[in-house]
């Protein structure tokens, strides 16, 4: 049983038929009036997203957008798509029974994956999926969804909530989501603007963001010991505030960037799963290595705790977590240090001849 | 970890950085190398979906789809999403180790849940998640995945396959995707046509679509203690064959009805979870009930072996089930006959005055 197909922007929602108290479904463990009885109140959260372009008034089956090409100043609209999850960032909002930033982490996230392309986001559909529905937890999650949505400018215009009993453990749930974007074609950021000399600027990111939880729980949790409310030297705040701090959504640094003079920006890779090692090639061109001084920028205390504490070979620290740096941006040289201060980031290295790949010159650790 | 953040139709796939053999991220659980190298049979699966409007060459972080809005005949475009998952119908294609038809059920969900606003499908992206990746299962998700967008001239223009170590049992996943269609805003079926006397006619299901697969799986496994191989009377087919029949996609009864005179439909429900019960009320503007004779249509054997082996109410089947009709179009009655034969349906029932519910006539199970 799935609820919830499609949030309308109309104010009624589906009537449920009153069944039986204990009704059939019910015993096999899906509760189709919790379902009905959830929707109710997300029309309220979701509805703030809303601008002139979501129609709505249609009950349900699926999210309306008429994008107004015209407003935006797109004449030749391509649109750019993006669907992600959360990983297991999931396990310390359930452990910590927060609920309420998870959402912004994953449309930041998706966000910034098609910023990258050059797109500003138009909306967003989420996927909440659980053995049981909390209605109090469902509500969190979607008032952390539809804030960063509004911060985003995009509509949030669907979602699913399904109840699969026995496939997801007591208090458990999973989320992800997809982005649909808009961006002229000329506009469109696909690499080709990339040239030797190039500087790379890197914006810091706000922690783990939401890649390499997994191994970050390992080695705090199993390898250290440290429990959610220690606070371990340097860190500053509490495990469990470090690794709930919510991805760091650039769009922001992006419009600043449209706002500059011929927008000097040629390129951005998000530094997601896969670190700066797997996210850069993407966006060099043949015959291109993106080069980066490693000691160029202070990499945050908690990945100095996970690498020392899980003794992880320091070049895979780069490939499994951000270390610091959310976003690169590719500009030229001559206007990377007045881009960089603009933006509060730092020349983190340049693109030279090479293969694709990325070199730190020192290597980690060396 | 998260791999496979985008399909592109670049050929080639991101490098991966060769590790120590077993490295911490794979001690915790995530195997990067593994995401890579089942990255790397994606492309050629997915491309086929691909037609001229997807834009490629761009490694990754967004899919890209140019609209050719001229020659969809489109002058006022609204874009229609949707998001959904499959549901437990997941827990068949575990048991029975067969997983290349299940992505078929979630895109022809999708495609139906869309088509019902008027909408034709652009594009698709999936999520898949599990503990670990399996190679050989991904490749057959997708493949059905690719199989049912190629056939609806839908575009796989992204996916996110997200290990999550901790959050799934051994050898299980979860599966959900996200369609974004384009309408004329002018086509757009929004129950406005939807008129007292209009005939309703039901579009069979291929059996449960992706519905009330909790409900079923206790009925048939638990109380009734049958196995998958088992065929019970009256069904024709073993319950492995008949819970895995993929959802039916309706595209070509839209086609054909846009192809007819005028185009004469109304509205349309897609028939999911909620049934005939909580889908028609979607479509019916005020004022209107939907009257429905449960006799008019044959209702197939699986659905009496769960009513009667589960005790269920009979209204309640209703509700969770669609009981042998997957889609309801509603029509002009002096049409409806004919509309009905061509499309292989038949007449249900009709619109009457009422005040936006369903009504049984007579009373299932009376």
């Amino acid at each position: 049983m799935s609820t919830r197909n499609t949030i309308s922007s109309k104010k009624t929602e589906p009537k449920a038929m009153k069944t039986a108290k204990q009704s059939s479904y019910a015993k096999a463990g899906v509760d189709v009036a919790l379902g009905n009885r959830v929707k109710s109140g997300i029309g309220a959260l979701v509805r703030p997203t809303h601008g002139a372009e979501v129609l709505g008034g249609i009950g349900g089956f699926g999210g309306l957008f008429r994008p107004d090409f015209k407003k935006r100043g797109v004449k030749d609209p391509v649109l750019v798509a993006s669907v992600d999850g959360v990983g297991t960032k999931l396990k310390i909002a359930f452990a910590t029974d927060r609920h309420d930033t998870i959402g912004a982490d994953l449309v930041n996230h998706c966000v910034n994956d098609i910023a990258v392309t050059g797109a500003r986001p138009l909306f967003f559909l989420d996927y909440i999926a659980a053995a049981k529905l909390d209605p109090d937890v469902l509500k969190q999650i979607i008032s952390g969804l539809a804030r960063a949505c509004k911060e985003a400018g995009c509509a949030l215009i669907g979602g699913e909530t399904a109840q699969m009993p026995g496939l997801y453990g007591k208090g458990e749930y999973d989320l992800a989501g997809s982005i649909t974007g808009l961006v002229e074609r000329k506009d469109l950021l696909d690499g080709s603007r990339v040239k030797v000399g190039d500087a790379l600027i890197g914006l810091p990111s706000n922690g783990l963001h939401t890649n390499g939880y997994s191994l970050a729980r390992k080695v705090l949790f199993d390898l250290l010991g440290l429990k959610l409310t220690d606070r371990p030297a340097g860190l500053g705040t509490t495990i469990a505030a470090e690794l709930l701090k919510v991805h760091r959504s650039y769009l922001p640094a992006f419009e600043k960037l449209r706002a500059m003079k011929g927008n000097p920006l040629h390129a951005a890779a998000h530094i997601t799963g896969g670190g700066l090692i797997d996210n850069l090639p993407r966006i060099l061109p043949k015959g291109c290595d993106a080069v980066i001084d490693p000691r160029s920028w202070k990499v945050p205390a908690i990945f100095g705790i996970i690498g020392r504490g899980g003794n992880v070979d320091p070049l895979e620290m780069y490939q499994v977590f951000n270390m610091g740096i959310g976003m690169v941006l590719v500009v030229p040289s001559k206007d990377g240090k007045r881009i960089a201060k603009s933006l509060g980031g730092k020349i983190i290295g340049g693109i030279s001849k090479g293969s694709g790949v990325v070199r730190f010159i020192p290597e980690p650790g060396k």
